[in-house]
């Protein structure tokens, strides 16, 4: 059983039987957040927190593709808070995951420092000017800088995860620069980096990043990962990510 | 008319007729010399650094592909300036190419702050420690960072550069978080980056970097530079390179 509101749609992810709540007027999850969850390393019985989780798709994928203790989403839109905790409910996930309303920038009531094995996050990649109509909208505050920078999501990061724990992030390759030079700034090595890319010989339209607390610096550049094969035909890997 | 001398061999560089002298007891150039001659951008008329010039094989080669004004190679080894030299000598290029002595860490006396349109290096790779028979020996030079690190080597562009100048970089991608937080440190922001792969689904071997003196936050990561399609047969664009 499940209850939809009115403009809400219930979509199949195709793995386990999951299905997910979305709302086309809020925010509905993208590729960047399907293909991040295929390059998270999760371990037997480690703890997880996805920032600004959104629909709750990074938590719910990651609870069929790994073995996680319990995974915590964090998102401080509403009306998104209730929408995912009614996809969590409806999969039979709420002993796995629970999803908490509330900020990245102020999370010293909700979780102690140093409490994650691992954090994930897709951020709003775009800045906050840009001739944004509507900043008040809930697509706007999932896409533009409006409720946390990069910096908010790295300095988060840093705080809410254990020595040696493992961040997770995908983000525009253009801002790499701000990303690498924030998360060596914070503590955080960049340890892995997979480039996006819709066709081989394009440019990368996305850019995934593991980064270590504590690590050392040496960072492992991976192979490209490329989507279409040819125009509408995934490659055996994106393919492998989405319906693998 | 040219002088070589024991183990010296006069190398075809399969471009407007021009050759090079090679010590293979001293060190040759490789791959990544000439790739980073495919990625330097040269305008008519500026003038051009390249720090650790070995052979000279960078300002021989973009003395064909472009037309700057100048071209000056900076070296500390003396043989291989003196090499450098009769390669110039060699190929009638003495008036557009000035090979240098000299110590990128000390460069008061040669060359006043602020003065190139254009700097370019293809720097040691490896780090100093890590097994070295012999430290003192030509080869160790060229390969480690014995003589000059990549802080040293980011701390002369950013000093020799004029405002806007065009720093150019070839780099090992495993060094990607140094690099780019010490050119962003030093006021040189990385503008274009782009990774080299063997094969189109391995890992890069090797990224170029190009980073502009007071440059805006913004990078542009290009489509991946495949060097081989199959086993000994080189990609359209590799070909191009070497050969075009």
């Amino acid at each position: 059983m499940v209850t939809l509101h009115p403009h809400e749609r219930l979509d199949d992810l195709h793995r386990n039987g999951l299905k997910i709540i979305q709302n086309p007027k809020l925010f509905c999850f993208g590729v960047d957040a399907v293909l991040l969850t295929g390059f998270v390393k999760v371990k037997k019985g480690e703890l997880l927190l996805d920032l600004g989780t959104g629909t709750g798709i990074i938590p719910i994928l990651l609870s069929a593709k790994t073995e996680a203790a319990h995974f915590t989403g964090l998102e401080i839109q509403e009306a998104s808070v209730d929408l995912a905790r009614r996809s969590v409910a409806f999969n039979g996930l709420t002993d796995r995951i629970t999803i908490d309303q509330g900020d990245i920038c102020q999370t010293e009531g909700l979780y102690k420092p140093s409490h994650f094995h691992v954090i994930t996050c897709n951020p709003p990649y775009m800045n906050a000017g840009g001739g944004l109509t509507n900043p008040d909208s809930p697509m706007a505050i999932a896409r533009h800088e409006l409720c946390c920078t990069l910096q908010d999501v790295i300095d988060c990061a840093a705080r809410l995860l254990k020595p040696a724990g493992r961040f997770y992030m995908i983000h525009r390759p253009h801002r790499l620069t701000d990303i690498i030079t924030q998360l060596r700034e914070r503590g955080l090595e960049p340890k892995t980096m997979r480039f996006i890319h819709p066709f081989a010989h394009k440019e990368p339209t996305m850019v995934m990043v593991e980064a270590i607390r504590g690590g050392k610096p040496m960072v492992k550049v991976l192979p490209p990962l490329v989507i279409y094969q040819s125009q509408g035909q995934y490659t055996q890997e994106a393919y492998d990510i989405y319906y693998g």
